[in-house]
């Protein structure tokens, strides 16, 4: 197969060896493979695959047709469309997924939003409602709201009943944003518009003040993202007297039980949200996987709405 | 009536008018009151009552017998033993409290310990298990443990299944920590006998650094006092590596139907565990109502096992 091949802080196409699955696992002909800040840092050198994940093929997540099952595999058969979170090794003709972590791919979604769907809409879900138990008529904050994680958590915020304030630097995207029927605003404003109940934060330190300034009483405080600076005072006495806390995570470094629990829930509340079309995959742009340079380059500017995603043609 | 007052940064004895339940509260003739942190920082005039409270009688707890009921009280009758969380005014000979937040004090409890009981075991029970959802089997740091929260907090944890560590200054304080069952240590040496699932924080900021380094994958690190400190600098890097989180609270701030939710909560879990004398309240010291002066030194110098409880003979 042709894998994705992170290579002296560059990414290149290489040949090798096609995978085989294990127990339990899915051999999956990926037809598209969404991007992530995880892949730069990876291409950087500084965010290794987890044990278990090929260690040089960078990629989160994918969609594609299953084209062979490893013994004891129960849920899916060859032919059926699936997607998943994967540790890494997504971008690549063929990839490997345990059976229990990957996911029917609706009718309604092509395989290019597919291939953007999985990574995005997890840790949303996870975020908004498994860490933070969100609640209709609360209010939230997204910040970076234009990249995938912030849109799906606008859109999943809104679904749910809540009150979405998007803040996003890129004055041109914030029309998309209010399509999906979030207020959305300069980073600037956020403030303003609050106090919040639950914040999204995948930006990372420089937003940490206003986000604490900016929580109500009660308010969850969802760290998901560190791009432009991890470290960051904070407010002891501020944080009781609002009676709030501070949550951080990442998917990828969670054991196979932990994603699989996170992969179940999204199949429950959030596939029959995509099949009725009341969430949306919105794709920036497609690059074909010899393009994968571009693709990243195209990753790392911003000001994008949504998902870039490498379309492999099997 | 004679109660302390809060007087240009002094306490002293003063004659106040008695007050008058209003419905759905309770007069009490106090027996006892249990002296707090938020105590120092009112005689100093850093923490005003909240409204509602007698903003210059401090006190945030005591016991006594139920004097007069007002209207629409269904729980107590006049001549009950009762003990409550109050947002101020309990350092009194009479005081108010409303009924759904006041606890019936078990026989197996002498008044100056149930003077010494609600503020503490409120705390603890509604951080460990309201806030941090501890687990038995699951590994907890006590910090300032020879305080009154502390003590209640490592009881609580070890009645509930879990490992306790609990951390204090005093070398001479540690003998009975571990009598409760605990792993007594030095605060140099807590971080040595982690990683901890849960770290009750009653300290501050200059516990923060080690307390998270500290913290287990899904850690929860509990900030319930700032006394050394407020302001720290976090990584958010680590925090969502660790799948971790950083709860903040205060009791006093909480409107009457979330301290009656906590109280009620601490009724039916906690009382029963008193009544059975698998916890106990450590009173290190008890004064009268006219050395309430020595009372505060003696709280404010630290060094001792549980509370510092004032004796109000009604």
């Amino acid at each position: 197969m042709r894998a994705v091949i992170v290579e002296a802080g560059a990414v290149v196409v290489r040949e090798r060896p096609d995978p085989v699955p294990g127990t339990g696992e899915l051999l999956v002909r990926v037809q598209a493979a969404g991007l992530n800040g995880a892949d730069l840092l990876q291409r950087a050198g500084l965010y290794p695959a987890p044990p278990g994940s090929p260690a040089d093929i960078p990629g989160l997540e994918f969609a594609g047709v299953v084209a062979a099952v490893g013994p004891g595999v129960e849920r899916f058969v060859v032919g059926d469309r699936v997607m998943a979170v994967v540790g890494g090794g997504a971008q690549a003709e063929l990839a490997i997924v345990h059976e229990r972590t990957a996911l029917a791919v609706p009718d309604t979604l092509a395989s290019v939003e597919a291939g953007g769907f999985p990574e995005a809409f997890t840790v949303a879900h996870d975020t908004l409602f498994t860490q933070c138990a969100l609640r209709p008529g609360e209010r939230v904050l997204v910040n970076g709201a234009a990249g995938g994680v912030g849109i799906a958590g606008a859109q999943l915020a809104l679904v749910a009943g809540a009150a979405v304030v998007a803040s996003v630097r890129a004055a041109h995207l914030r029309k998309a944003l209010e399509a999906f029927g979030a207020t959305a605003v300069d980073p600037a404003d956020a403030a303003a518009h609050g106090p919040y109940d639950v914040i999204l934060e995948p930006i990372g330190a420089p937003n940490l003040k206003t986000d604490l300034d900016s929580l109500a009483i009660g308010g969850r405080l969802a760290i998901i993202g560190i791009g432009a600076g991890a470290r960051g005072e904070i407010d002891l006495l501020q944080l009781m007297s609002r009676r709030a806390c501070i949550h951080g995570s990442t998917l990828r470094a969670r054991p196979l039980e932990e994603k699989a629990v996170a992969a179940r829930l999204v199949e429950r509340q959030v596939l029959p949200l995509v099949a009725a079309q009341r969430v949306r995959v919105p794709v920036e742009e497609v690059f074909g996987l010899k393009d994968v340079d571009a693709a990243y380059t195209r990753f790392a500017v911003g000001g994008k709405l949504g998902k870039i995603v490498l379309d492999i043609p099997g």
